[in-house]
């Protein structure tokens, strides 16, 4: 489903690279960009460029920021470090609200079948930062998979020697869900972890 | 969960304004945004202002175009006329490839309840196409649903005085649902099985 106008098939073309946006997706976008206002879509067009003018990685934490540090490295309790797969985690342990210490963005994980070593994330960076500043604990928050595991359990063996608490986000069923529908390995795992009350 | 980053936090406003995207998926955009490559959305942000400086409506059709008279209404067979709701209507007519005749987009349809009126839509353009040009026929394509239908019985009524044969596309698309989602072949055994009315 090909628009024949030209300025149209190439912004359908532009929003196909986005996540998860198809060419349907993209066509109503399209459309409807046709429909907004001059301003609208110039101010569309001035915030994509600002984005990628001014939103830089903090050389500290590796998470997105327009300066550098990053507001968070600059003003939060950096005994504590949040170690995240990638700089969407942050906002998402961000809207917790309860959290007050600083992150470290690895911008991947550990996967060995993909070719994916410790070098090619950001682990050396956070040997360092735990040797050099003051950090009491470190909080490995990667995904629940495997992957996510093997790089939290390798995290874990390179700091302890530091004398650094390394922990690990809990895992079990999450609050407001239904046990009928949590898979074998999760509801195990919440038996397994269970706390006394 | 908002970015503290004031370039991101704008970017996920812009695509919020897009057709059912909310926080989260405007911020997984956002995100795409700041690892595409600086020529990838310079490019971006141009499609978005030529898409709107240089699409119009064609005078004739009522569709999008990038000239006046557009590609269909100028090299098309201008004899049968297909009326649809709106241009992605026509998008999706024109993905059968049967379709060789011209379009006339109307905007949208009768609905009292909601105060459209004939006024309120391309009709009165639509008869005087129909009056001076030499058509043979006219094909409503409006959704199968009520205001659909309403619209389709209402320029029937008003076309069929002039001499004019007018169709409607076959119920073989299940009644409720919108012509955006329909598949080709069901698309087009519709036209194919359209009926008098």
């Amino acid at each position: 489903m090909r628009s024949h106008i030209e300025p149209i098939a190439r912004l359908i073309g532009a929003f196909q690279k986005l996540p998860g946006v198809g060419q349907k997706t993209a066509q109503r976008y399209a459309l409807k960009v046709v429909n907004m206002s001059d301003s609208d879509v110039q101010d569309f067009a001035q915030r994509l460029l600002d984005v990628k003018r001014q939103v830089k990685y903090c050389s500290v934490c590796g998470n997105f920021t327009d300066q550098d540090p990053c507001e968070i490295c600059k003003t939060r309790d950096r005994s504590i470090i949040c170690v995240v797969k990638d700089a969407k985690d942050v906002l998402s342990i961000e809207r917790v609200r309860d959290y007050k210490g600083v992150y470290h963005v690895l911008h991947g994980v550990l996967n060995p079948m993909e070719g994916v070593g410790p070098n090619d994330i950001r682990i050396k960076e956070l040997v360092q930062r735990v040797s050099q500043d003051e950090v009491k604990e470190v909080i490995v928050a990667t995904n629940p998979d495997v992957e996510g595991e093997a790089t939290a359990m390798y995290i874990a063996k390179l700091l302890k020697p530091l004398g650094v608490k390394v922990t690990r986000i809990a895992q079990g069923i999450s609050i407001g869900s239904d046990l009928e529908y949590a898979d074998e390995v999760t509801l195990g795992r919440a038996l397994e972890d269970r706390k006394e009350l």
